[in-house]
């Protein structure tokens, strides 16, 4: 089969890798609007060669969209509108929108809305590594609204990478993540200004960085052209999520203004139930 | 040589491990207030025999005092009242608050303030390991308050763990960890708080969670008998911090309610400043 790659960076790179590595796939045809991640890819050998989106989509079996979240909702319908039997699905990080734009479509049943949860704070085609996915968990997105052999086909692909499969419809999706990925995401931005705001000295820090900083601040590496959509598509919940945080970080204040020691054991303890869900 | 290791948890257990591997010391005496923890400490081979503080300070060359910090600030009194020649070293999050505890003893010079910036969110006998510490960093605080040969027993002991030495004053080391470990502990307590209160539905986030919840949360394991204390004797560092992370997350918090995308891209490009600091 021929897969099509629309957006051959960290995600659809190492995906392409998997899925030649296991046979499922021989010809992998990449799309890339950056014509300079395009050359690496056929470089680096994730695709054996790159295409404009009409060719890619109209000489391949699957479609996999793996481009930032707003451009994969722009291109979602252009890519319906020229699908006979090929299957396209998405890994973005938000699946509510995405559904939302393509609800009427006459091909919305050959598409199939998925969120694999895996990745780095790296991106781009140099980033993709083999390997990836594996044990992880991915998410199927309102799998009735797509064909049973789309569905499988995806199936297929995400048991070939070693993936648990979830399924959830798009809107539970969207509010889970913002609690397991969104706010870490905007806590260790925000961890990241504070230490390049306030602490002057780099070099310090640089010296004294230890496991646990280097863990908490690792995603403020993340890409704004990734992350800057995420946000604008997942707002609510994400504001959701982050007004109780900005909460429970004041209690902290609180605690410490107030030197109230006994309630911050108390908050400690309570955050220490977290390995009932983390082991 | 023999070494005391008072208190036998994550830090001194693994410490004393490793010491005695590399030939420094060939008599491990523990003293753990907890019973359950200085049989453990045996069994687990941490230590050759448990003692009282006393004895074990009597019969040591070096005394490593790894207890929880507040601990460690009245025992340090008692064992410096009871030192000949014997070196001791403390390993303690803060420095400030434990310096000026004994600056005017008469045994001052024989102690040497330290820090070696490793650890897990584990913590007592059980979580000790061989092999930590290589490769990291340590600080040694106020120098000059010790004696040479102090002083220099105790780099000798963090060249065996493969340690890198950084030597600063005690108020600089406490500001800087407020930046690189403490206030990463509050956003990961905050952060598993805010799991915790709002999304209950635990088993979605268990099967969902990723790599990145997973090592921004992490921390939130940690115990509050280390971290109280910690809190305390660094409270006005890390209220400075915290307000400062505050002020940031509002930030975001603002973009997102204004739907300003433009200034959000703003604050993330900043933040992934971090990358000068950590590569």
């Amino acid at each position: 089969m021929t897969i099509a790659v629309i957006g051959v960076g960290l995600i659809g790179g190492s995906m392409a890798l998997t899925l030649k590595e296991k046979g499922l796939v021989n010809r992998v045809i990449g799309v890339d609007a950056n014509p300079e991640h395009a050359k690496q890819a056929v470089e680096l050998g994730l695709v054996d060669e790159c295409a404009t989106l009409e060719k890619a989509v109209d000489e391949s079996d699957i479609v996999l969209l793996a481009t930032p979240i707003g451009a994969a909702e722009k291109l979602l319908p252009v890519i319906l509108d020229r699908v006979q039997q090929q299957v396209v699905f998405d890994v973005g990080s938000t699946k509510n929108s995405i559904c939302a734009a393509i609800v009427n479509h006459p091909n919305r049943k050959r598409f199939v809305a998925t969120h694999p949860m895996w990745g780095t704070e790296n991106s781009g085609p140099a980033a993709a590594v083999k390997d990836a996915f594996a044990k992880k968990a991915t998410v199927i997105c309102n799998k009735e609204e797509s064909d049973a052999d789309a569905v499988a086909l995806v199936e297929k692909i995400y048991g070939l990478l070693n993936m648990h499969i979830l399924y959830m419809n798009a809107a539970d999706h969207d509010m889970h993540v913002a609690y397991i990925s969104h706010i870490s995401h905007i806590t260790s931005f925000a961890l990241a200004n504070t230490v390049l705001e306030k602490e002057r000295e780099e070099d310090a820090i640089f010296e004294l960085a230890s496991g646990g900083f280097e863990s908490t601040v690792r995603l403020a590496k993340s890409n704004p052209d990734m992350w800057v959509p995420i946000f604008m598509q997942n707002r609510d919940n994400v504001l959701d999520v982050l007004n109780e945080l900005i909460v429970q970080l004041r209690k902290f204040k609180s605690c410490l203004e107030k030197e109230n020691y006994t309630y911050l054991e108390e908050l400690i303890k309570k955050a220490n139930g977290i390995r009932r869900i983390l082991k």
